[in-house]
């Protein structure tokens, strides 16, 4: 697996994702008056998860507008949730990514079965 | 900023999410009949949009059941239709990570003006 | 309680609440061949409950859209489906009705003392 | 059509949702501070849109739970949210339940069609 080259001036995916991860991990034990993670920990598990509800919703409203900072910054908030739920579960984004690239590979096996 | 040391066998997000990225862009005019994401693209915009409220759902409701590997599975099915719009768009995932990764700056600056 | 003067030409929603529930309730164990309830059914709950997500999702767009028609569809596609999870636990719309009444008269009682 | 008996003790369902669709038809112009319906009219469309998937969210989570009195109130919620998207759009539970019935009719057609 190569890297891809980086678009200039913006961020690698990974590292932004596995630095957020570990900064939701180290704050769900913190306390909730400092920290938003551990507002929603102390809360409790359905608090983090309606939030993926929520913040869907917001993001298919920002794309049926097209817009597109808007668009962004949902996105941003439904992918910090979801980290939020993969923490509460003992995973984190590379056992998405790591799902992610299995069925790239399986399509890649079913495209080629099926040139064949 | 440093690359975070990778967990043995996981693949990098950052690779995978940017591979896919450009696996959609390119078969977005493709043939319906051999491609899912043609098939969405051929749909139209709503068609894609309300895939990310399916698949929260779905999410949503592995999380409920605390099931990981539907969770983990659900998550992936999420992350790759909010690509699918973030590319019917212009955008891509580095797009989102940028947010993310500003909010991350602007939180620390917070943090430290709070402190002082 | 005084019945609301109906609007010519349009049915009861209590009749037609009632009715559908009473027809969920009995397709409910029907061949799934015949009948999209008893298809519910079958694949179990999980398959009712993620229609309230997608359905809601679709009344989201259709609500952006500002489409009268087929916000009403979807609205309509929206409480079937709870209607279906409501029988599937045993409830009714009038349940979720005296719900709505309860907390009219609450709130009538909130407003009364608020203005004492 | 005929009235279905109610259940004793139970509130008609369409006596019910038209009152709380002409309470929420009346309170959309009044001061936020008083009004919860005022105040989502004040915030704008998105802001009521955006109710239905989060109470949309919420009903799946109370279904996962198979508790049946938050199920209950959160469909009373879900329904709540829209009727008052129903009203900002010029309709009303009437042209649900009218929808409704339109469907029961054509799917009794179209049983019969299939029985001969």
């Amino acid at each position: 697996m190569t890297h891809t080259p980086r678009t200039a001036g913006k961020p690698n995916c990974d590292d932004v994702l596995q630095r957020l991860t570990a900064t939701i991990a180290a704050r769900r034990g913190a306390d909730p008056a400092t920290s938003y993670v551990a507002t929603l920990f102390a809360k409790g598990e359905d608090a983090m998860i309606k939030k993926i509800g929520e913040e869907a919703t917001e993001a298919v409203m920002a794309a049926k507008d097209g817009d597109k900072l808007r668009l962004t910054a949902e996105m941003a908030d439904l992918w910090f949730h979801c980290l939020v739920v993969l923490v509460k579960n003992g995973l984190g984004p590379a056992d998405v990514c790591a799902e992610l690239a299995r069925r790239e590979g399986l399509s890649g096996l079913e495209e080629r079965a099926a040139r064949m």
